[in-house]
This record gives C-alpha cells, sequence and structure tokens, in this order.
C-alpha cells in the first residue's frame, strides 16, 4: 500500500489536515497516510527540515513526502517535486529540500504543471495532493511536471573548526520535547578532529567532559542509588540523529525544566568543544 | 475500505481518542479511521462546525463523521444519525448539524435507538461508534434509529447589510493556527453587493482596500526584496473556506504575532466594508 | 491487519513518532498503527499506566501495545514483553505494566533480546519496533525473548479505608482535558463500603452529596432553563473509567476554568468520604 506522510505547520485545531486526508482519500482509497508533524513553527523551514530529515529516511522507498510549509506559489517559490534518495518530496521550492539533502544529489527535479489547477491560498490541497497520489499510483513525474534545474540552496549553519584544528564552534539548530538542545555539530565532525584528545563542550556557564551513547550514560549502576548522579543532572548526548546535544536527565519542561531552560540555551546559542 | 472521521473536544493528551479508535477496530477490522480535530474547545458548537464543515466535503461521499462534542444525552440533547450531501453525520441534536449544513437539506434524519445500550458519561464510545460501525458497514438508518424530525436549528451569526446596500458588517467567526481572523462575509456576498464599487474594510484601527486571492498577492515580486511589502504587513484575503480573512503575511503567533494578536481582533469582534 | 499501539511521552512535534511509524511500516506494510497519545508527561509511568489502562482494552485481543515512556535500558530497567489480558505490551521494566494490569496476572513475560541490536538512546526505534512487528506478525515471544521472572511491581496510591468503615480518604490521580478531576476511589469500594447510607465528599472547601453517572446528571430537565443548574456548577461522577472524578459541568480550561482550577485541585491533593 503506498505510503503518503505529511509535514506541516497547520497546527491540529483547524480543518486544514483533515481536508488534506480527506482529498487523498478521495483521489486514492488505498493509501497509508502518516502524520510527521503537524506542530512545524509557521512558515520555518529550518525546524521543517530538521524534523523531516530524521524521519523520511525510517520510510520504505517510494515513500511520498508532503511539505506544507511556505508552499504559496510565487516567481521565487516554485512547485516542485524532487526524485531523491528513493524517495519522492512534493513540496515548494524553498530551499527546504537542501537542508533535508544536503549530502546526496537529486535523482530527479520536476516543476509541478497541473491543468486547470489554481494553487490559491491552499497549494497543499489544491496541488500538492494530485501530485502526489499521481506518484503514489506510480505516475511518472515528466506527467506532472518538466524537468527542473533551479533547486534553491539553503546552507545550514555549519559548525566552525579553528585553523589550528583545536576548537569547534556550532550552534543550537532545535530544541525538542524534553526540552534538549541539539546543536549542529554532527559525532562523525567531532571524531574527525578529536584525534583521542581530551575536550571541553562550553554551552553559557556549562562545561562537560564527556559525550554519552545513552541518557542514562552519566549514571554509575554499580553505585547505591542516593550516591548516583540522576534526574537533574546535565550530560552532552551523541542523539539518535548523530548530532550533539546538551540534555538533563530525565528532564520535563512543564515540571523541573529541561537543558533549554534549565542551562538558559536558545536556538541559534553558541555551544563550544575545545580540544586539551 | 469504510472511513470513519473523528471531530471531537476530546484533546490528545487522555484516553478517550484511543478508546474510541479500540471500539471501532474490534468492530470493524477494515476501516480508515481519520482525525479531523480532538482540539475543538470543550463545548464550542460553533468552532466545532467551522472545523467540520470546512473538511467534510473534501472526503468521499458515503464517509461517516463521528462528532464528538457536547454529545451527552439529554431530553434536549437527543442522539442522532444525519444523511446530508451523501454523508453520514453521528452527532448529538445539538444544532451543529444546522451550522455545518445550513445550505443544504438533510435527505434522512433517524434518532438512534440501540438496545441494551447505556450512553452514560461517554455516549460517543458506548453509542456512535456502533452507530457509526453500523453504516460504515452498509447497513441502513431504519436499523438503528427511528425516523426523527425536530432537528435543532441554530443561526450563525449573518453579516447585517444595510438597506442602502453601502455596508457590510460582519463578525470574526474563526481564528486559525497562524492567528488569522476569518469573518463570517462570504465572498458571494461581498461580490453580490459590491457591483464594481470601490471599498474599505475596517477592523478596529486598520483599514485595507483590497482583498487578495492568496496571502502572497500583497508582495509585488517585480520589485527589489528591500522595496517590498513582506512579513509582518498584514491583508485581507477570500480564503480557501470561501469567507474574508484578515491575515499577516508570514505571521506566527509564538513568535512576531499574527493577525488576531497584532490588529487586537477577538471572535466576535466587527469587521465592517464601506463601499465608495 | 495487525494492530500496533503507541503510547509515549515524544510530543507530536518531533520526529520521533513520524520515524517509529516509518519503522514498522518498512518491516510490516498491512498493519494498523494507531496512536493511543503522545503527550504523556515525559517520563511519568503514572500518567501513562492511567492512560493506557482505560485505552488498551478497547482493543481486540492479540494487539500489540508500544510504551515508550522511560524505555532506557539499564540494568534496573530491562525491555521486555508482558502479554496479559489477551494483549502484548512491549516495554521498559519500569513498572508501568504492573499498574496497567493490578488484578490480572499476566500469561507470559520475556526479557527481549535482539541480536546485533543497540539500544541507544532511542530504545523505542531501535528495539520495542522490532519486537512489536515480530509479534504483530504471529512470531512467537520465546524467538525474541527469554523467561523474566523480575517484573518491577509499583503501587497504585490506594485510597484508605477508616477502621470503623465511615471514612474512604483517596487522592487526586489525573486531570484531563476538561480539568475533571479523578480520583483513585473506584465506584466498586465505594458501593462495597457505602451499605446504603447517605455520605458527604469533600475536596478542599468543596462538599457534595450526590456521584452521578453521567455529567447531566445534576440538571433537573423538568425546570425552566433559569431555575436549573447548568454550565459552572461542580458534581462527582462516576466516569467511564469506573473512579470517583469531580467536575465542572461544560467546563473549559481555557474559559472559565474547570475542576482542577475552580476547586483548586492538584494531582495527590487528598478527596474524602463520609458516611453518615
Amino acid at each position: 500500500m503506498a505510503i503518503i506522510t505529511l509535514t506541516t505547520d497547520f497546527g491540529y485545531k483547524d480543518h486544514f489536515v483533515g481536508a488534506v486526508k480527506g482529498t487523498i482519500l478521495s483521489s486514492l482509497s488505498e493509501v497509508n497516510i502518516v502524520d510527521i508533524s503537524h506542530a512545524i513553527s509557521p512558515f520555518n523551514i529550518q525546524e521543517c527540515a530538521y524534523i523531516l530529515k530524521n524521519a523520511y529516511r525510517s520510510f520504505p522507498e517510494g515513500t511520498v513526502h508532503i511539505v506544507g510549509v511556505d508552499s504559496e506559489l510565487s516567481p521565487e517559490n516554485e512547485h516542485i517535486v524532487v526524485q531523491v534518495d528513493g524517495h519522492y518530496f512534493v513540496s515548494a521550492n524553498s530551499g527546504v529540500i537542501s537542508l533535508i539533502t544536503s549530502e546526496i544529489t537529486p535523482e530527479k527535479v520536476v516543476e509541478i504543471h497541473l491543468p486547470n489547477t489554481n494553487s490559491g491560498s491552499f497549494p497543499v490541497l489544491n496541488v500538492f495532493v494530485q501530485a502526489a497520489c499521481h506518484i503514489a499510483r506510480g505516475g511518472k513525474l515528466e506527467v506532472i511536471g518538466k524537468p527542473f534545474d533551479s533547486l534553491k540552496e539553503l546552507k545550514e549553519f555549519e559548525p566552525r573548526v579553528s585553523n589550528d584544528g583545536k576548537t569547534i564552534s556550532g550552534n543550537v539548530i532545535y530544541i525538542d520535547n524534553y526540552g534538549n538542545v541539539v546543536t549542529n555539530i554532527q559525532k562523525s565532525v567531532f571524531e574527525a578532529y578529536r584525534n583521542g584528545r581530551d575536550f571541553e563542550l562550553t554551552a553559557r556557564t556549562t562545561t562537560i567532559k564527556k559525550i554519552e551513547n545513552s541518557y542514562n550514560g552519566i549514571i554509575n549502576f554499580n553505585l547505591e542509588r542516593n550516591q548516583r548522579k540522576g534526574p537533574g543532572d546535565a550530560l552532552a548526548l551523541f542523539n539518535s540523529a548523530g548530532y550533539i546535544e546538551l540534555a538533563i536527565y530525565k528532564s520535563d519542561l512543564n515540571s523541573v525544566g529541561g537543558a533549554s531552560s534549565l542551562l538558559g540555551l536558545n536556538y541559534r546559542d553558541t555551544v563550544t568543544i575545545n580540544f586539551l
């Protein structure tokens, strides 16, 4: 059964998501519609890219992903389908695709042209659903679009490595449901420069000298409970998406707080690693 | 595969939605359950109607819509099924159906009578699911209910047109995820009275002289970027649901604000159009 | 079609839920994935248990329930599958299962052992999905785990009955979407001690002398509307989950308030019943 995923900034209250699903089901009776997120901050391409990048690869090849963030048609924001990494993305040419698949060259890109279609103020409903259903039915991209070679490229904030290789300076790119603070420093970059050296990771007033592979990596289970570290302690982690993340063990933003609130870290703040 | 949609004020945390879905799946193994919204403000019939009205038509005919807002059985709030516009609504007789389908006469209305069923404090689970599954299986309405001719009618706030046809005075009926402010003035009503005249739309201290067909209708893409209007500018729009809407271009309620916060507009506030 | 449910503290914004669903669909093309809740308060086992306990029984036997709260592997938090009441729970050994099924003895418990699997910081994705898909495909528990006899038992706060049988003293265990306050006093316990006596239920400054079977049980529909109780009035109820609940008729936490805010009741607060 074909799979169509939805990643939007529509929220969970309005009729938008329901209308999109109804339109898909009116066109395709056998289809698996999966919500990735409808809680993207409005018009936030970076946030959309982080979430979709870390979700799409879990889906089987051939999955069609509708990207409903900042999707109004304009001379500078074409409607496109990008075939990349075995997946199909139906999106506006907002740059989001380049953030999702920065290391992979698209296999095919087309600009959507559907006859007698007015994209209006709800292009996801009026255009993207038609394109997605066509692909989900096994249709060719050439039927709904023409070749397109102006895929917009946005650059992520990249961590900077000092000339002497002693410092990596990155930024906060995402704060998750637990208040965990995700940086743009990938494990692969960290390991490439580390060369076995000790290091200090600094974020505002917090300094951490070890990076864990799981949240409870900071807990020594051989100690008695009252002698252990535990809930409320800060740690650094290679998270499941491959980035260095700052976390508070067992945090809850609505009660005790999380890394974002307790360490005072916001989107774009600097995180520095000094090799010793 | 039969489709059953859910529109409720249950929220996304409690067990209510899960219990309803489990009960449906215990009765029907092949069914597509689609969430329209579970974030209706508690007991808010008007909000429920606005959302469901703008979502249900996207679904194929024959879809069964469960309406789980203010659904406790009482002598004044019967449990009913309304067949209208090719769709089935399983609901309480709260007036919500008349707001959803004000211009369409129902094809059939029955009051639900299920033997050995106690609707109690969770009628959606105990009654509506049974009725919906019966219909989804292709069962007749007559089997689960008896004819009912007391469908409650609620009147929407309608815009008022002055006797001289110079003024349309409407109200805010919904504020969406972006803070966009939806009025009850439909495009068809506006066009019927306009007769090609210029006009001024006024909402509190904001005056707008043009109504766009897309949010970026206010942007002149021929100008250099720094000379254009852009994020933060107010506009009026014929929205995808056919109503006049006030919006801020690329708004975000959690950061820069939206039309509701920036223009100071709340539910029920007045929006006036003066033809010149 | 097999059913896999998800109950987590992942929230609705991050990529976690999407990644889990994609992984399930990559393994099983025909499966019904149902969200029970992703809004459990982070690491809150009690809340998770209350919600899952009241949802799982609505699903057909054979359903696989993934419990994604506090699931990191440790020497004190093994990964297990519990077969109980005809259902399968894939969970950490956090004690949550004992809270869900306190009155039922599990049919089988295994500790999950999957070769070449690193559970890391995202065990739901890396371990639970594999286990759940194996079971959903009809696989035997013995293939993915070995017998386990150390199922952690947590005790719920139980209501206390005074020696003279005159008083039941309970606590608030959950506050729902409407602000309704759920106590741990079950209808069966109340009825067992009542013996037909009158009673007073006291919670802070509120005293109630009757327990309803539906929210509108406090309304006398024979009276004229302006003479009736109605929105804003407090009541006690045997709720659909079988517990005594304090509610405000037609409450809305975001406008008029609910029982939690209007009666000043929080999680763990005391509710007392005195038989007269």
